[in-house]
């Protein structure tokens, strides 16, 4: 990707959450239908259905030969990663959007041959926008994130974690995050993978743990946390791959080897 | 105490939170010594304790009559209820200050012979007042709170929970509150009690619980979310006593009971 078409892209794509962005705040206050997915507490709504349908029409128009991948289905079936890449998730954290209309994000990022180019994470409610383009660093609005810092010890690190992987579960050995909650500093349970991930990007959160998400939970993340020095990868090391589900640990460098050797035994 | 003379300590109370808060955002950004006490992740900073010597040298002057007891120790030593008491976080969630430099909140509860009149909650960073005073309602900012709605399953609710409280820990037995988050639509955990007491009194987190927290944690949010039909008592459910750390569940009526009954066994 030249870099004059990548700022193109990632001027529209910018644009484009904001105005997406803006809409959702216009709606927000008017009834919700809320439906279920997966389970129970998988929630959808008619907004986040209208916001990847707002991305997917104007990617389709302008740039008819790129792919693009949204949570609620209305992209293309992905099967391998050649070319441009868009990776939506139109509304991320939706529990968080249905029973408190904030703490939620919009997500996007682009892919080029399997490489990230472009991290977009807005959060709606708060109009913060992190934003990374692959090399040139990481911004919270106009604010450059500095990268994080190299020593830190996980005793004094900050932990986001959903409590559902500390208490018997399918995918992971709860003993040892829970041995991680006792020699963490602290942990934290905010609701939406991709402001997790942007927390981490801002060195809030030292890592963020989680034992399975979707390719739009992640995409524009884990550019974000690369663009400061943070590193993402399965929770057992091994490296993420675009389009599957992943187990994910992003994190500063110098406590991911520690967790994953001391605090992450996945079941198999 | 008479309508005048509560509207008066109010607005005095309101005008130095909020001019407290702008000195802290002032001296955000400047270098913080940051000492431990009761453990390492105790954390308290120079600014916890200027800012409560900011209140306590107001209130001394102001109401050289009222009690003030805050978490740093500059307040008085208080063993009786009688009269009017000011109960003072100058900083609640100084983990998340330090860490953070956001999520953390000033607290200030206001009592009359044991009677909560006043709760003033205000999040510095994002200059988030929430206020109450009895029976007149809460408010975030100028916006007043609806009441919490009458019903609520617990298989809908959001719980905020601190995650070593699922797994073993002196207070509570876990496997209770491990029911609880599979129970649950979703768990959060934010680090700040003030801040969860506010969520509650706002209805976007439908009960906090936690096994230990001392006055000045709950002595505005038990106005707050009393304000706005919610309930505090003990996790057992006993009344909370003003003076001594409590266990705490803070919640919708709707699952106060069954949260007690089905969720938490307290250690004896």
């Amino acid at each position: 990707m030249n870099e004059q078409e990548r700022q193109q892209i990632y001027n529209r794509a910018k644009n484009w959450v904001l105005e997406a962005g803006e809409r959702i705040r216009t709606k927000m206050d008017q009834p919700i239908v809320i439906e279920t997915k997966s389970s129970p507490n998988d929630l959808v709504t008619e907004l986040d259905q209208e916001t990847e349908q707002f991305f997917i029409e104007r990617i389709r128009t302008q740039y008819p030969d790129h792919q693009v991948l949204g949570e609620e289905g209305f992209g293309d079936e992905i099967n391998h990663v050649q070319g441009t890449v868009w990776i939506v998730d139109p509304i991320d954290g939706t529990m968080n959007f249905v029973h408190q209309k904030q703490h939620f994000a919009i997500s996007v990022g682009i892919y080029k041959d399997g490489v990230g180019e472009i991290g977009l994470i807005y959060d709606v409610m708060k109009d913060c926008l992190y934003h990374a383009k692959r090399g040139e660093g990481a911004y919270k609005n106009d604010e450059k994130l500095p990268l994080l810092p190299e020593e830190r010890k996980l005793e004094q690190s900050i932990i986001g974690l959903n409590h559902f992987w500390s208490i018997d579960n399918k995918l992971v050995h709860k003993e040892g995050l829970q041995s991680l909650i006792r020699k963490a500093r602290g942990t934290r349970s905010y609701g939406s993978a991709a402001l997790e991930f942007a927390f981490v990007a801002e060195g809030i959160v030292d890592a963020y743990v989680t034992m399975q998400l979707s390719p739009w939970d992640i995409a524009a993340g884990v550019i974000l946390v690369q663009e400061v020095g943070g590193i993402t990868t399965q929770a057992d090391g091994e490296p993420i791959t675009l389009l599957d589900k992943n187990s994910i640990i992003t994190c500063n460098p110098a406590i991911h080897q520690e967790i994953i050797d001391e605090h992450i035994e996945l079941k198999t």
